[in-house]
């Protein structure tokens, strides 16, 4: 601190934030002690937790659970929330706080354990980073989207007067635990929301994981994940840690946002405000996608991406049965989702899109009119590709 | 990042935090672009604000404040707030963010401007902050509190479910502009409330404050920090100033309180629970000067201070008009605010002590015997207190 004549006093100081996230099989096997002292820095004596667990996989795996923490004695209490995208608001967020209340965690030694998807972990979040300013908080991702996704970054939230995660903060868990296996109960359209954002990863980053999905995708899908040969097992193995590691790498020197250009915002330029109004009909993943096959055409139309590549592209789109349109793409509901990101973007675009397959750039300059032609390509080649389905399907 | 045979990613970051504090005369004259400028990285064109003031501040100055954005030719929107610590909830918070979201700011380069007493700015703070994330604002205090503390450090909140500051998070504003010409219109109550914090600083670290505040408090109070003589002046400027410096000392070597032993938070240990039981009852200074009357005794008990040490802070006290007892200091009471500290101190009192009149130490086995003896002896000092006070105005 300085303090000079005038009496300015200077503030400088950093938060260090360290924290992992690691690939840990058999989780809830009692033999395996990893949950139990993750995230803590346990004294001795009796090992109390609070968990706050998504209703459904309370359901599919709660007995295993309470199990897991009877057999090593520890004093436990579970909050099952009912998750939806709609339930993800700051009332959420106060059950979570009024169970804290109750249960009485020792400050910094009793990691709240959050099991379950992006939403139930980006409210658990919110309400650790807000309780007392911060109590420290354990990650288990049960969904696709929240193993590669939710469950590494630092962002927490809720959505707010029908924004999308509008309130929140950054505050990563102190350690995150992934097991696979929560997956073979998640049903395929969540499976292939997930891989909505492997593909963005793949498609601005990483060209060997683009072809890791044209070739073993449809095989992830069907078998969730779970690997029943040794080929797809190393397949399910290698899309999952690639998908990671290519976000950390972009997290990790960005991990507060302070830079606005993002290539891991690819995707997310139109989506949000798409994905709150078609509210609860679309995924956050297949908001995402459409938002990648509209940049996808703009990309083509400016030469960034040949043809050939643009084909490629949407066929794996297709091949994965991700969505590549919606009849919420109108232009004037698409300028608006615009002018909202430009807002949040600081009044540029930063537009991410795609240069061929596997890298990316940025664009300050979309106009109403470019946006247009996209709009009417994109229902052409979502027409087609209807075309197609019903043919294969005939 | 690193990566390992075993598939754990270690993410390691570090978020830099930088602000000034700084004393700025006749903020809403005009000529002084000041209140402009601050927390501002403007780009060409119209200058637009929301300002969030205190209901009451807004009926004092807004006809000033009005004037010097128009003068400026700002466009801008001001939202007042009804204050009181029992608005200062997170519905207050959301009413913020509503006004933001009408207004639509541009996220980086238009600060929100907070203007008045910690009340608010705590929750200007809290909206500010979980606004898509972080949304930058300034401060501009106007009552003692906001002067010395509230609007120095880096702490925003909002009480929760009948807990003092329950949620809220770490996020200093970028810059916060002291006028001290703000307080000519804050009741005598609020000034008195403002010299415990004052008090706090001196008691644990600076006995040339303490001095100060024994030679010129008085005048301070009478004359709301306004200075009508040189050497009153003088004394307000460097009352202030000694608060603000202690404070910062201490505050940025650990603004993220990761440090639990904090002697700031000398006067802070039995207050909380005591302040939200008693209120709208007692201001948070006057629960906090409570405090400091009670631990003022612990350390007579334990030797730390002699007993004219002890009887001269208690002088002062009175001299302050500052409250030394309340009649919810039980046993009962006190042993769970003790507790509920404990737990937010991660299962350690680690509860500051004065050593004679500007130094403290951290204790942690004050033992419940030992706390009803302090009740008792803090009794008497305050019935002793109310004897001399009759007789004075007898
Ligand atoms: N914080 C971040 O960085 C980040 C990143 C990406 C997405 N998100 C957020 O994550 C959310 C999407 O997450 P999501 O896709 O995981 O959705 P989700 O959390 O809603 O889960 C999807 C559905 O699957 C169910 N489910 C969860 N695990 C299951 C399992 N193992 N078996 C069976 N059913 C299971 C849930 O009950 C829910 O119905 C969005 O709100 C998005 O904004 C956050
Ligand atoms: N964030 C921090 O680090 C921090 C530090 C200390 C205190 N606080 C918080 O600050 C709050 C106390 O702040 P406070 O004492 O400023 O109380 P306050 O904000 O309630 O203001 C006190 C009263 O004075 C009025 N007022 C404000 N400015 C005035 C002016 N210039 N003229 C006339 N009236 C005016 C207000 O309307 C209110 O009625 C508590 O909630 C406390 O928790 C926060």
């Amino acid at each position: 601190m300085n303090q000079d004549m005038s009496r300015t006093w200077i503030v400088n100081a950093a938060l260090p934030v360290h924290y992992q996230v690691r690939v840990v099989d058999g989780l809830l096997d009692p033999n395996n002690r990893t949950l139990l002292e993750a995230g803590a820095t346990q004294r001795s004596g009796t090992i109390r937790r609070l968990v706050v667990i998504d209703a459904l996989v309370d359901r599919l795996y709660g007995v295993q659970l309470r199990h897991y923490f009877q057999h090593h004695g520890v004093k436990y209490q579970i909050l099952a929330l009912p998750i939806s995208e709609t339930d993800k608001t700051m009332e959420s967020v106060f059950s979570v706080v009024k169970a804290i209340n109750e249960f009485g965690i020792a400050r910094r030694h009793e990691p709240i354990i959050a099991i379950g998807g992006g939403v139930l972990m980006d409210i658990v979040g919110l309400a650790a980073s807000l309780y007392r300013r911060s109590t420290p908080y354990v990650r288990v991702p049960t969904t696709l989207i929240g193993l590669v996704d939710a469950g590494v970054g630092a962002k927490t939230g809720v959505n707010h007067s029908s924004h999308k995660n509008r309130l929140g903060t950054y505050f990563p868990a102190k350690d995150t635990l992934l097991d696979r296996s929560f997956l073979r109960t998640l049903d395929t359209r969540h499976i292939v929301n997930g891989l909505a954002e492997i593909l963005k990863i793949a498609l601005i980053k990483d060209r060997t994981l683009f072809e890791l999905l044209e070739r073993y995708g449809t095989t992830l899908i069907e078998e969730r994940f779970q690997g029943r040969t040794p080929e797809s097992d190393q397949a399910a193995k290698q899309v999952i840690d690639r998908a990671i590691t290519g976000m950390l790498e972009e997290l990790e020197l960005n991990l507060w946002e302070h830079k606005l250009e993002r290539v891991v915002d690819y995707g997310h330029t139109f989506s949000p405000t798409v994905e709150m109004l078609a509210l609860p009909e679309l995924l956050h993943g297949e908001a995402v996608n459409i938002d990648m096959a509209l940049t996808t055409v703009i990309s083509a139309q400016r030469g960034l991406i040949n043809l050939e590549e643009r084909d490629r592209i949407f066929s794996l789109m297709r091949k994965l049965d991700l969505p590549v349109y919606h009849r919420l793409c109108e232009p004037t509901v698409l300028e608006e989702a615009l002018a909202d990101t430009v807002r949040h973007r600081d009044g540029l675009q930063r537009l991410p899109l795609a240069i061929g397959i596997g890298a990316a750039c940025f664009v300050n300059d979309v106009q109403p009119s470019e946006l247009r032609e996209a709009i009417s390509t994109l229902r052409e080649l979502d027409s087609d590709s209807q075309l197609t389905l019903e043919a294969a399907h005939a």
